[in-house]
């Protein structure tokens, strides 16, 4: 696949402690998919220093953009900035520009601009500012890797700020075949259709729903006429195997 | 921290692309901590061989327990055994153990063990089988790693199979009622069953077949006597309501 690849880090323990289902992430899944960019893996790590350094590293390294989500706010336990600079080796202190922001907004809304909310523009050397329309602490890009917020309604903000910054490839399109039968069922044509198409994506999903088995076929390619011939193919050969 | 750690590889080509939700995340991550295992880091990878194989490797490393879900179904796309095999240096084949499970599943329900669906029971060297009482095909462990299905349900009722034995306690044993009729009609005295023995966990698993409804109860605890004392009780009282 020659799409841009993508990947992303959620620095989140209210995930990984199962009190909060997380939402960011499938919301960027999507996103990504429609701009034809390809998430190829994510991390949910813990609000631990050292592993959300390596893991912004490993990523950084290994895909075109990396995506973060959480840990910019103002509390303690606040940490990503400062584990971001450390992953590229840069000073993170209070930014003129993100401390502009906010002080306007809070000379705005009458709040105080104390110290915890000055934690907020903490901003790494070299960053470049993401916008945030919601609650105006801003995001920030660093290299390949954009840092955002983690409550959703500000995430998908930013990534609407972001987004457009970033060139996909041709969007991927997906085709989906319900077919009421098991895996088992169908895994012999199936297997066959994708062997002769190995530039295609084609997987296979199992559901239950009210206690019966059957299998979302997903065919995922870049041509909206070849996804439509191969489902019409697989149906005829499944048909076939049924009848 | 001294509670075990714990860490989950999700198996993911339908969560990265953005078509499915994770559920499977959120579950586990909920039961674990219910029983005082800390999950730490969570990483969502492609259906590529070595991905799978590089964070098997690296979380089972890391961590006390490793939990994957998804890829271990009957079609082309399902890899994640020949992995798991691969992470370790382990042969990967068609297991008498597994085999046998299958072949007297697919006998009593009338379909074939075709070819497709015998990929489900090739398990690596050395590891021992997961319990799932829904669809029978197991899931698997070797070493620290527990191999599971991606489907909830599935996935579900395998880590209710697991967590049991991580914790320490006696080793949870199921029974398995396959009852001919829908849940609508038997929720009654199910319903009753489950009062009187709280300390059993009772599950009921809907399915359709050939038209008809049915459902798997999965009666659970660390007296096999009991389970069937308890399951023979329940057989009787639905007779009582047929009659």
């Amino acid at each position: 696949m020659s799409n841009p690849t993508a990947a992303m880090v959620v620095i989140g323990d209210e995930i990984l402690s199962g009190r909060t289902r997380d939402a960011n992430m499938h919301y960027l899944a999507g996103q990504l998919t429609e701009a034809g960019i390809s998430l190829e893996e994510v991390r949910v790590v813990s609000d631990v220093h050292e592993r959300i350094v390596a893991a912004v590293r490993e990523m950084s390294d290994t895909y075109d953009h990396v995506f973060t989500s959480g840990g910019i706010g103002p509390t303690h336990d606040d940490i990503t900035a400062d584990a971001i600079g450390a992953a590229f080796g840069k000073n993170v202190d209070i930014r003129a520009d993100a401390r502009d922001l906010l002080s306007a907004h809070y000379a705005r809304t009458g709040s105080e601009l104390n110290e915890a909310r000055l934690r907020m523009a903490r901003i790494p050397d070299d960053a470049v500012l993401i916008d945030n329309p919601v609650s105006v602490a801003p995001g920030f890009r660093l290299n390949n890797v954009y840092v955002m917020a983690g409550v959703p309604s500000v995430f998908q903000a930013m990534v609407a700020s972001v987004l457009p910054t970033l060139t996909g490839g041709a969007p991927l399109l997906s085709k989906t075949l319900r077919i009421d039968r098991g895996e088992g069922d169908i895994a012999g044509p199936l297997g066959l259709v994708a062997q002769e198409h190995p530039h295609l994506s084609i997987g296979s999903y199992p559901f239950q729903k009210d206690g019966r088995f059957g299998s979302n076929i997903v065919i995922r390619g870049t041509d909206a006429a070849e996804l439509e011939a191969v489902g019409s193919d697989l149906v005829a050969r499944l048909d076939a195997v049924t009848s």
